[in-house]
């Protein structure tokens, strides 16, 4: 299965829990108590990305860190679709920027500003 | 171009900058630099993310939320290698949970966890 | 020296660079880029708590930790100044929750109100 | 009452609650819990800052900003204490770099090494 047909077909199915029963669906209930609900679950699954990356450092396993990614680019997911945008769109900023040389030169450009403000 | 071609080839892509050029290329200056300057960078992402949601909902245009999910998942990118994943990792884990239920089942058992705990 | 009391002058201290040269001053520097660079800062400080704690955990000096919450509550400080809040604010209101009661309270409701919209 | 004694007054009813029973403390809980579950909540307090801030400048009341960085301040304190720290050690290494000089040539030094590494 592609990658990326995952993430639209999730997309889709998040969409389609937007005033839905937040008694029995999670992504429903994350919607009807609002954007900071969402937004402060993506700050929560980074600090988790950040610990189980520590904790495979020290030993844990690997899969640890590909939950938590998964639980982050998740909550991504639902930010998106509350405010309209789709995985397509992040996907195709990706790609616009992409063969990395784009994301590379807007990073280093970003870093040489830093330093120039920095005199 | 389907979605997950995209990241499995940004993924190879970042792959290909272990042991660069810390000076010709922005994501061979982070592995060079280490697991806590990746780490931080998802800390730090995460922060925009948010804030260019808050932005959105206050006029801005969507495309700042894009931009900033995007630097999001390419810096889960940077650290998903660093520990030699990749995002196909992510996205089976992502497709393993999928049609929600599994998704939803486990994000609602740890809320019902949470209550049991609070009592 | 009164813990209190160094918070109050650091306070004050950072409000005097307002305004100030920002190649001459880090902190006139963050106001001179305004909130966003703020508040990232507060995101990245957080996340190099975590990543201190996991480190102590792990064997490393426990002032490697008390480093990284002087750097998150020195840039509280900032984004206080930022609205032309204080660090006094802030003790008030923790003083105002004081003994503790009136903190694990309202924790507590939370975490009861999150219990039953859970049902 | 001077700022700093209720900060040390806090930190020591923290201490307290160590072996607390954690139906009855929130504090207890979250040292029952572990590190994790404290780490986790100095992610999402941090968050919750920045998220307060926007507000602010969107027109929200000033007190809900004093309101998020309490409760940030306040995790940090658990944090601290967890890992058998205290305030004071937090506003020692403060009052160590005070008049700013100290804490501004350490962020102008971190700024200059970015700088070179940049190049």
């Amino acid at each position: 299965m592609a990658l990326g047909d995952v993430l639209a077909r999730l997309g889709a199915t998040i969409d389609g829990r937007k005033g839905g029963d937040p008694d029995a669906s999670y992504v429903a209930r994350l919607f009807h108590k609002g954007d900071d609900a969402i937004l402060k679950k993506i700050g929560e699954e980074a600090c988790e990305v950040v610990m189980a990356a520590k904790d495979v450092r020290h030993g844990a396993a690997p899969a640890g860190l590909v939950g938590e990614v998964a639980d982050l680019w998740f909550h991504c997911l639902i930010a998106l679709s509350r405010f309209d945008l789709t995985p397509a769109d992040v996907v195709a900023e990706l790609a616009r920027r992409e063969g990395l040389p784009g994301l590379e030169e807007k990073a280093l450009r970003k870093v040489k500003e830093r330093e120039q403000s920095g005199h």
